[in-house]
């Protein structure tokens, strides 16, 4: 019997239509936002902004964004149960990371009076900022680790996603600019239940590259 | 008390010492380069090689790379029970996502008559592809995703981790060129047991920026 780790990565997949008549509990809903909070990030970081796409508003916002591209992405705004963007700040800053620091300290990492040297750390961020501040290559991929860990949260608990990379990132700006305030989304995360007849992926057989080519033991 | 999944994320941490002594079971590993595998990737491009370092010479190598930048980390090169380097795929063509298509076709995803069809998909690189070929953001972005993915698997097994953006990535280029084979290394994952007396890490509390700050539920 394989592991129930293997058997979680196992049985999911890219969800392709939602059943629109089901919502995740708001006891899975905690477990996910809880998720989100405790996902790592390089120097802990956390240079993101998870924002849940849950009232019917906020679903036709995001609804309308899939206006001119990635059409076939646009029935999960309405149809699953959340969808949550994943956004980045694209000019990380000290400043953003002397928030970090002080939670720190506030939690029981560091004294005050380490406060200055809390911020060696900060070096990461400058090998991966450019002349303009731009360091957002760095942040997106900390959002990226968020994604990984959460569709392994959504995985134990039995709840279905899709991965948009295929969203509008031009118009989730706009529609969506009060929320981000500055953040820039290029990934989201659909979440729910698959529909029951109409997701052609449910049944299809999971595909990876021989084992060999991607993994070297040496 | 709290769910399984947030007892899973709110015990691990970044270990800071490893205790040499201690190896991963070759259960435990089997379950490592499994999930490794299963890692979701955008239009499941898989644009990445997992090389893990095992033996004391490829540890030694791994050692010398530490020569000249990121000595904190250079401990974890010989303590740790093995040491994962993820490596992305800088210029991923359409001739890498025909093996993968191809395997799809294969694990029966699709009919070979499907093949041309599945290149659609890739028109998500092309977005992400510059006018030299390079696609190397978005390639490493994927292998965060896998990244964040095992470090959950990790926190389920119970086995440490250190996650490594300080990795001297010219030098892993050279004394891992015959592994790497043109992909690029830029973080890895030291995997194994912590030191009982010497990571000062293991003792201090986890701190996260306050849920609110992170998650906004719209």
């Amino acid at each position: 019997m394989p592991h129930a780790i293997i058997n979680d990565l196992a049985s999911r997949y890219t969800a392709k239509r939602y059943d629109p008549t089901r919502k995740i509990s708001a006891a899975d809903l905690a477990v996910i936002y809880q998720a989100l909070q405790l996902s790592p990030s390089s120097i802990n970081s956390q240079p993101w902004k998870f924002i849940v796409v849950s009232s019917d508003e906020a679903k036709a916002r995001l609804h309308d964004t899939f206006a001119s591209q990635f059409q076939f992405n646009q029935p999960h705004a309405k149809a699953a149960s959340q969808t949550i963007l994943f956004a980045y700040n694209p000019y990380y800053t000290r400043t953003h990371y002397g928030a970090v620091v002080d939670q720190q300290i506030s939690d029981g990492r560091a004294s005050p009076a380490e406060r200055d040297q809390q911020f060696g750390a900060f070096g990461f961020v400058d090998l991966n900022t450019d002349e303009n501040g731009y360091n957002g290559n760095w942040t997106k991929a900390q959002t990226y680790l968020a994604l990984g860990n959460l569709m392994h949260v959504l995985a134990r608990l039995g709840i279905d996603s899709t991965p948009m990379e295929g969203v509008d990132k031009t118009r989730i700006g706009e529609l969506f600019a009060p929320e981000l305030n500055g953040y820039v989304c290029e990934v989201a995360l659909a979440i729910g239940y698959h529909h029951p007849d109409e997701d052609y992926n449910a049944s299809l057989p999971k595909s990876r590259l021989p084992i060999e080519q991607v993994v070297s033991v040496i």
